[in-house]
């Protein structure tokens, strides 16, 4: 039975993420509040001052204190210096294909946005046996990088007068099978679903798109039997489904090391903000402690 | 593997039809055409001038030519004056529900616009063993009517100050599993795809819009896990799928006669056509050779 899911309930939480992977843990309110579930305060203070949680988790400490449904217990032989990256992005792009798109082994899928997601993404179609994986970027530069994840094609907007939709329905005769789109721009989200295939194709939203953004298309596309779905933690519900992605990491199925491209001791934090500022890294492990 | 569907191409349209429902038959430029497809001739004409032949099935004659495409060998003891009906709106309405929108037993399904396609698509939600089944329509005599196809509860958004999709979230707990919206009007789909839950909701358009309808809405409604396709013919494939449908009828799962609300002889044809406009029949019958 569907069951609502209401701020503040643990219950309603744990009933609920048998359909979600959200709910309250990491619900909205929650996320902008930055305070504990039960009591609404936070566990850190320093000086009198409150020093609120960051998307439940508060990393970027030693020790920590967190909500029970933001815990998971994985196979304690996984070294957590390589797993930390299945704590969000990975996870994100990886399930958004995997679980959200589901691509069928010999399809086309195309990848808009070649930053972390996007490449956990590409790595997701990879997995699931895609013939043709297209990345989509603004730069080019990425798509060198993006090979070592599967992709296999690459479309720079920039490079056509005519709409990239229709550059890559050019490409394959009508459309991509899957379509999955990780960069939070309105116009690539647009994109993404006029790209797929009539009769069968899936897009998936993954990006966060500002406040404001109206998502707009002609409702024939519909009609002609596409699908438009959105994805929050690739629909990983991550107390009971993180475990077994990290089993994927284990047995060899799914590669993690290609994601870290740097790690800073604690003490050069703000070089791996810089890292990733500027788009630089993939993903940079920050090792405590140091 | 997926094919792609070229008009004009049987090889092709066979292939296709493992993946879809119209293809080249049912195709745009068919229907624009109203020709056969191999010669791109009609197969009537009266006094040299050529009859067109309409969506490929040129009825309201006694005998006619069509695609073999667009024909499906049925049980020989289903009565054709009662299983005519499917081939059309009420396959498409059954399909929406039980093929696409596909409610688990138990859940909430609302229904926008409850002509007979809209009807069909609530016996879909009746079969499918939904237990809530809400009606969306501006006239509100049309309730009683739909009790008949499981519609047990009614929202006439013009009784309300506030838009339909917050009702109806308000009257379920935060929206409803399933909607299947079979009004052609751009308003009623944004709302039907507004109306579903969080987490798990499905949003199913059905209705032909206008050719300059935009469908608008905000991108964070597919993040948090909500999807939303379209269909045309209930994603039945005629000649494949219709001959078990019929089965539905003939052990009594599907009611038909319930649809069938009035006939005439084929010499009262444009009575038929009143009771249409008028909203006065669900289906009329037209009774050839009388």
């Amino acid at each position: 039975m569907p069951s609502q899911c209401l701020p503040g309930s643990v219950e309603n939480a744990l009933i609920a993420s048998q359909r979600r992977a959200t709910c309250v843990i990491f619900s909205g309110s929650t996320l902008n509040r930055g305070v504990m579930i039960h009591d609404s305060q936070t566990r850190f203070s320093i000086k009198g001052q409150p020093i609120y949680h960051f998307v439940g988790t508060s990393t970027f400490s030693e020790y920590t204190v967190v909500h029970a449904g933001c815990v998971a217990k994985v196979n304690p032989a996984a070294p957590l210096d390589k797993i930390c990256v299945l704590s969000c992005g990975i996870c994100t792009g990886l399930g958004a294909t995997i679980n959200v798109a589901k691509p069928k082994p010999g399809s086309s899928v195309a990848i808009f946005g070649l930053g972390a997601v996007g490449l956990a993404a590409a790595e997701g179609a990879r997995i699931s046996g895609a013939s043709r994986i297209i990345g989509v970027d603004l730069v080019s530069s990425r798509f060198e990088e993006a090979k070592k994840f599967g992709v296999n094609e690459f479309v720079n907007p920039k490079d056509h007068d005519k709409p990239v939709q229709e550059v890559i329905a050019a490409m394959t005769n009508g459309g991509v099978d899957r379509a999955v789109e990780c960069t939070g721009s309105i116009q690539a989200m647009i994109s993404a679903f006029e790209c797929v295939h009539d009769g069968w194709g899936v897009a998936v939203l993954v990006g966060v798109p500002n406040k404001d953004d109206a998502f707009k298309t002609h409702p024939v596309n519909f009609l002609n039997e596409r699908t438009l779905k959105g994805t929050f933690y690739g629909n990983y519900k991550p107390r009971t489904d993180l475990p077994s992605v990290v089993e994927k990491y284990m047995n060899g199925e799914l590669d993690l090391e290609k994601f870290i491209t740097h790690t800073v001791p604690f003490s050069e934090i703000n070089k791996a903000f810089d890292y990733m500022l500027k788009g630089e890294s993939i993903r940079c492990i920050i090792r405590m402690g140091e």
